[in-house]
């Protein structure tokens, strides 16, 4: 089975509210995530709300990394998405896992972009030229 | 069952490349989508890569979206994140799948955050104090 992508979809129960509270420490962590990853960060927005819960992406070279917090549950939700071979989205999930401290997990990897199933069949790729005619 | 967010996965198969191959289109089509669920825009990012392909995401207040689209599979990955009643994931889904006009899809909902099977159990839920303190 060929996919483009590995997708890493990660509850994190009962954290260390210090670690998910705050906005500038969920960037920090999660930016210091997408680095041990091996990604190459493009750009990135984070967000806290009122009264508290933070709210993050980091768009990567090789797809993104999601945050969304809610202190009030002590939970912290992660996407973990990477493309190519290079990229180990299990070593962004390992180190948040420990940086929050959280007591209980809920996680899975989806295999994103499959394609085995279409080649050869549909020949659904796009050839290079009609891809520069657009 | 409680949970704090629907999560929709979406990976769109056999696209149409005008729709998918550039940066501005795509982000005009993603901001359409996000509005028409009735979130609340917060920031979004959109990028285009060398030599073909495009990422985006754009944070809501009810979580986010994202897309990575590969035009030489004419392919689309995306996803659809919402917390909160009001909003409504699924119309985002039905609006980029006739943009985009796929013919071959494969998309799930995961929920986010399920909080049933902790509640009364292990009291993970914080304090209001216990955060103001933070």
């Amino acid at each position: 089975m060929k996919a483009l992508g590995k997708h890493v979809v990660a509850e994190f129960y009962e954290c260390d509210l210090n670690a998910i509270n705050d906005v500038a420490k969920v960037e920090e962590l999660m930016l210091e995530a997408a680095k041990r990853t091996n990604a190459t960060i493009v750009d990135s927005i984070f967000h806290s709300f009122n009264p508290y819960g933070v709210s993050g992406v980091i768009v990567i070279a090789e797809s993104h990394l999601a945050i969304h917090t809610w202190p009030e549950y002590k939970f912290a939700s992660v996407d973990i998405y990477t493309c190519g071979d290079t990229v180990k989205p299990w070593i962004a999930y390992e180190y948040l896992k420990s940086a929050f401290s959280a007591h209980n997990i809920s996680v899975i990897e989806m295999k994103r972009g499959i394609m085995s199933s279409y080649d050869g069949e549909l020949n659904h790729k796009a050839s290079l030229k009609e891809i520069s005619n657009e």
